[in-house]
């Protein structure tokens, strides 16, 4: 009957009258039959309802599951067996300590094993798992019962389904984690959406596992409604893809003229400044790693791969208007990446002989800060427009509060934000950001020129120079587009000398011309 | 009764015997009652029903409609009178010979003076209107009944009409149609996708009202399924926005050195060459017109609108996983045109002296030439991409050949594809055009240059480069983020040395590197 209970406790009978359950650190003094030995079981088992449950023992699942469970919740966790995932549980269940944590494979009784209202994580892929998990919980759910969804599913998704759910009085959120396996583990960063009553429900649990920012505030909080906390994850994730192609940007220069440990100890001495954060910390140990004797990442593959959240934030921001060039540009890398074969085909064609670049340090690292605060800029622009198209009102500043700790885009200059977006929503009107840029921008030019000459491609870098050229040009040749537009299809135009509001249209055949 | 029907044909007795409807071009000498004479007409209007009818007679309904007419064709239209568009109906009638034309603003009897199978064209906005149309029509329509859906849908708007509407054995079509207005009124070129069936039974009409390419053969052709039409005409969008885009940039370079005149005549030479193109063309025109003799391009605003397909395109291109960046980096453009405001206040702050660019006429006519193949090769590769993802064996040759005449896109450029295409579908597998490339890539580096020490932001020229740098680099530095991600993430990597197809994971924390 509980076969499929995999953390039975262990029941250690001396002397027929000392029951030992350690698993729940229980000791009786007891003298009893069989039988009352098994009733008396069952009914703790029915009182040590577990406070929380987690589907999917996947790297986050386990991760996080063990993250519960150092805090001292009692934990359901739940896994398939079928397919690939059969080991998944079993293998999460040897690790943990037992205390506090029993394991199923089926989803009545993992359900059941839950204090009311169930608090119940799915930690499982984005897309159609998700529909199909929730579809298997629905028949052992009762109203009121909160359900959050802790995968990377899309805002859209996570909006239908809150809504399909709360019609059953389901309180269903979407909450964006990151942080990878060691943020899972130790504290990862969260961004809430969805059902209010069943976040504060939730809160405590959420405070205890996540990271804490400089000021031990923990790096979670209910952010808005629907699909509002996987928006904000989505687009941590843009950024994300941003500063990681900004980095290959400038590994594909450097290693021109550095070797792997010089590139790493420069990224290190970078990390003792203001340009401090993960990703380039990460990055300056991966150059140092070898494996017989050869750097391991002149073995890897060059085609990265990308799991959605980057296109979809690229996708979110056309929708919306935004001009997220960074984001897009960094996504188009990744997928000329992968076209290998032809890469290697064409390769062979230019015959222009590439010159090695020449490289001022000083210019390199001024073009890097420069694009990071652009690319900042663009993110939190889809933000702050998604907020206001969706009534939101979300605070630009929590979200990089939230994002200082336990993430992937953990910074000083996410830190720096957290501050300044209490002054201004809108860097642009923060004029030591600004004065910041105009100091820069000047390196960024050198630094793609000096690639350029190498045939060297940098499309992130490119798209934050563009984008700030354009966005400090009072007057461009957008007129142009206008009159086209105009001309063919009669669209219309505003006029600097009338309300911009108003539009015009001009015969423009040569005859009237 | 027959108050909505706009063109009454006149009915002209003299002496009582005598009947003319000039707007059938009907004379008859009879005798009789007036009782009789009406039954006569009813049963003349019975008999010549329609055999086109169109809905929206907007700047492209009215241009088609007179170019149906142009071909002898009897047509029907409807405009609803409700809203703004009162007038519109009857100012067409108006300009319209009343010969082969009926109006209406009554559904029922609209398609009730269409023969059958009814052939029914709407020419309305995108989006719901189609829908409330399309609901309108429903309870007058017969099963194999054919609906033309000539407008910028969304294809998989038109994906799911066709299939609700293939239910109802209704025939549904999307046909892309380019050309703007004079395209409409003297021949577009027209992408059609949808109902096969459908199509066999319009195709005489709509080969009537095409354009034809330089072999006289109809500028229209049935691509595949469903949404491919519109998916067609939505990449023929993009590519235009690119194009456009690249005149802008063009533009505001060459007008820190030469007059409007001075440019004109520029593109006019180029347009003499194999650049020449319909935008080009319009452009040397735009730049000459006058208004009480100021240039009225320097009157119009530059905030460039757009109005969805160019950022259909680019979502489409994320979604597919083809890295599109001239179409992003434009539709971006008129994103960050549109911040006319933030760009006013923003450009005050740089104060880093812009010099004029050195230019060099050759090197700006060399780069055009580059990023507009680029730019064209990124859009056949949405096509193809889209083309294998959906089964729709669309041959991007005939596309090529569609384009040739009557479209926003003509040029010598699209012409010269479609021959390209016939030899290889993949343009870097052509040799020729490679070679072209590799000739010209100097020149647009020296462009982006000399912009860039302007301060002058080229995103589509960058981004034409930076994809053709990236392109013919066989080792690129994606070798990083693939180890980024298996860092944080665990995703996994493949090796240079293993099949590719393998995923391999390490453990990067420093303790193990």
């Amino acid at each position: 009957e509980r076969s499929d209970h995999y953390m039975e406790p262990k029941m250690l009978r001396s002397q027929f009258d000392t029951l030992e359950i350690p698993a729940y650190g229980l000791h009786l003094n007891i003298s009893c039959t069989p039988e009352k030995l098994v009733s008396i079981i069952t009914k703790y088992h029915m009182m040590q309802k577990s406070e929380f449950g987690i589907i999917g023992m996947g790297v986050m699942g386990r991760s996080l599951a063990l993250n519960v469970l150092d805090k001292n919740i009692p934990l359901s966790v739940y896994n398939r067996v079928d397919g690939n995932e059969a080991y998944l549980l079993s293998e999460f269940l040897g690790k943990a300590d037992a205390k506090q944590v029993s394991g199923f494979t089926s989803m009545e009784k993992f359900v059941d094993s839950l204090a009311i209202p169930r608090k119940i994580l799915l930690m499982i892929p984005a897309g159609a798992a998700v529909d199909a998990v929730l579809t298997a919980l629905d028949p052992y759910l009762s109203e009121n019962d909160i359900v959050i969804d802790g995968g990377n599913s899309h805002y859209c998704d996570t909006k239908r389904r809150h809504d399909a759910l709360a019609k059953k009085n389901i309180r269903f959120l979407g909450v964006g984690i990151s942080g990878g396996e060691q943020g899972a583990l130790h504290g990862p960063s969260m961004m809430a959406g969805g059902a209010r009553e069943g976040y504060d429900q939730i809160k405590r649990i959420l405070e205890a596992i996540s990271a804490k920012d400089a000021h031990g505030t923990p790096c979670v909080t209910y952010l808005g409604p629907d699909g509002c906390g996987h928006f904000v994850k989505m687009i941590h994730n843009g950024i994300e893809y941003a500063e990681m192609q900004l980095l290959a940007e400038l590994f594909s220069i450097l290693k021109q003229r550095l070797s792997y440990p010089k590139i790493s100890k420069l990224f290190r001495e970078w990390n003792a400044t203001e340009l401090s954060s993960f990703l380039l910390e990460i990055t300056a140990t991966i150059l140092t790693v070898k494996e017989d004797n050869h750097y391991l990442l002149d073995r890897i593959l060059d085609t990265a791969s990308s799991k959605g959240t980057g296109a979809w934030s690229a996708e979110a921001a056309l929708e919306l208007g935004v001009p997220a060039s960074m984001i897009s540009a960094s996504v188009e890398a990744r997928f000329l990446s992968m076209l290998k074969e032809k890469r290697v085909n064409a390769s062979q064609k230019p015959d222009s002989a590439a010159v090695t670049p020449e490289i001022d340090l000083d210019v390199v690292k001024n073009a890097y800060a420069f694009a990071r605060l652009i690319n900042h800029y663009q993110g939190f622009e889809i933000i702050r427009s998604a907020s206001g198209e969706n009534d939101w009102h979300v605070s630009l500043s929590e979200i990089a509060r939230l994002w200082t700790n336990g993430c992937i885009i953990r910074s000083a200059l996410v830190s720096s934000l957290a501050d300044r977006f209490k002054k201004n929503e809108d860097l642009m009107n923060d004029e030591t950001i600004v004065r910041q840029m105009v100091r820069l921008e000047g390196s960024v030019r050198k630094l793609i020129n000096a690639a350029f000459n190498s045939r060297i491609a940098l499309p992130a870098f490119s798209s934050a120079l563009n984008y700030w050229y354009a966005l400090t040009t009072g007057n461009s040749s957008a007129n142009l587009i206008q009159a086209q537009r105009d001309y063919f299809g009669a669209h219309g135009y505003g006029r600097t000398d009338s309300d911009p509001g108003l539009s015009f249209t001009t015969d423009w055949s040569p005859h009237h011309g």
